[in-house]
């Protein structure tokens, strides 16, 4: 049977959870908006890092000029990073060719939660064709598709939740059974029923997208809203998220981008 | 500014979460339902405990025969205990001058999660109006209150997600604000939006739901579905549920039930 779940958290989420499953992870606001930004212009990958420390650590150990630390704290810019976590940073001029370590409160936990995926994938409105594409190949041919919202300081977030049900549309490409999908995926369907195709509606009237309007954030509310923004498919595998492969149909891409050898993570 | 919360699993609350504020737990397939059933059909007390070990050693530590052990594993009577965690069993006949200490998978770990709230009561569809005007004047007169779902093995749950939202809809007295409200209140309102007054429709779609049915409590879902039905607002005190005191506004209960004093808990 097709089985298609959604976390509205990672909290509680084990290993068992995700082994072996196909993984689309959301935090859309802002964090994987702000990864397909950053790839969809032409940075080279994005290391996800639990910590402010463990970011410095790996830049010192990597020690390349095309590296950019990126990241928030409470929705605002760690001191001394480059970046922070806005998608309207991630400019080409900024990024092309860079790789970003990158940590954010919550979507960046929600990534490493995912380890031990199949397959783990990136996913927001700015990429929302490609990546509901992708999960309903996964669905038909592995049978077995996890959404999983970085939530809000681990709790049910509505922007997310509206995404995860976005995305679910897609995945299940028209057809709603309620058979094969647990609770927070009905109740995700549900939330698209009540808001419609607009985007705006459930991302402004979130926690996190009235918290970042009160912080000046308002154009990134805007910005992570553009469906299909940036049409690119993140993957995250063996700790780095870049372009993921195209699909089988299509011709594979001739030259893979040279990618820094990266440390075993360090105990903190 | 007023404060209604609603949290889809204790999982992740901590301690701060809940210290001072008034809580409602649900669990409305089966325990909180279950709860209401058994004091509105006169059972003195109940004792929520975390595991089966815990409940046999208060048993014997108590010591009487106006004692019960009630619960359930995986849906399931516990194997030597009088009651499983079914709303029908609480007949007036079995229950009626008892105290019953109840252990089941999801409900009791929320209420014990709520210890340290100023107030804890016990919800679900069958005390809905009573509950929620307790809720209403909680609002009125500490203008914080957490509506706390026992959730399903610590995840959302869909039955106790619509019924946070009548709950919350009636709290809030027919006004509607976002403000105030955490996206979960939110996200459950619009449950209510989704499935109107129909309880049978959410509680059947419910992976709860459909798996008791599937083991034959189709019956349990019916009853746990008729709003009102056992009219008694249960409240969490002590670590036993008793009925509450009535509202100021009404005369107090002249003698309060003798209670069985309580061992402290051991360290299991």
């Amino acid at each position: 049977m097709r089985r298609l779940d959604v976390a509205f958290s990672p909290l509680g989420l084990g290993p068992p959870d995700v082994q072996g499953r196909t993984v689309f992870v959301l935090d859309i606001l802002r964090a994987t908006t702000a990864m397909c930004a950053a790839l969809h212009h032409g940075a080279r990958a994005l290391i996800p890092v639990a910590s402010t420390e463990e970011a410095l650590r790996l830049a010192q150990t990597i020690g390349s000029a095309d590296v950019l630390l990126a990241g928030e704290k409470d929705c605002v810019r760690i001191p001394g990073f480059a970046l922070g976590n806005s998608p309207l940073e991630m400019t080409e001029q900024t990024v092309r060719g860079k790789t970003l370590i990158v940590t954010t409160t919550n979507g960046t936990k929600a990534l490493l939660a995912a380890q031990g995926a199949a397959a783990v994938y990136v996913a927001a409105a700015v990429n929302l064709t490609v990546a509901g594409e992708r999960a309903r190949q996964a669905l038909e041919e592995h049978r077995d598709v996890l959404i999983l919202c970085a939530g809000r300081e681990a709790v049910f977030g509505l922007d997310d939740a509206y995404c995860a049900g976005r995305l679910a549309i897609a995945a299940l490409g028209g057809r709603k059974p309620r058979r094969g999908l647990n609770d927070a995926a009905i109740a995700s369907l549900d939330l698209v029923r009540r808001y419609g195709d607009n985007w705006a509606r459930p991302l402004s009237y979130s926690r996190a997208g009235r918290e970042l309007a009160r912080l000046g954030f308002g154009s990134d509310v805007l910005d992570a809203a553009r469906m299909d923004a940036y049409p690119v498919l993140p993957q995250f595998h063996e700790r780095r998220v870049t372009p993921a492969h195209q699909t089988p149909a299509q011709t594979q891409v001739a030259s893979q981008p040279q990618l820094h050898p990266l440390p075993q993570p360090q105990p903190s």
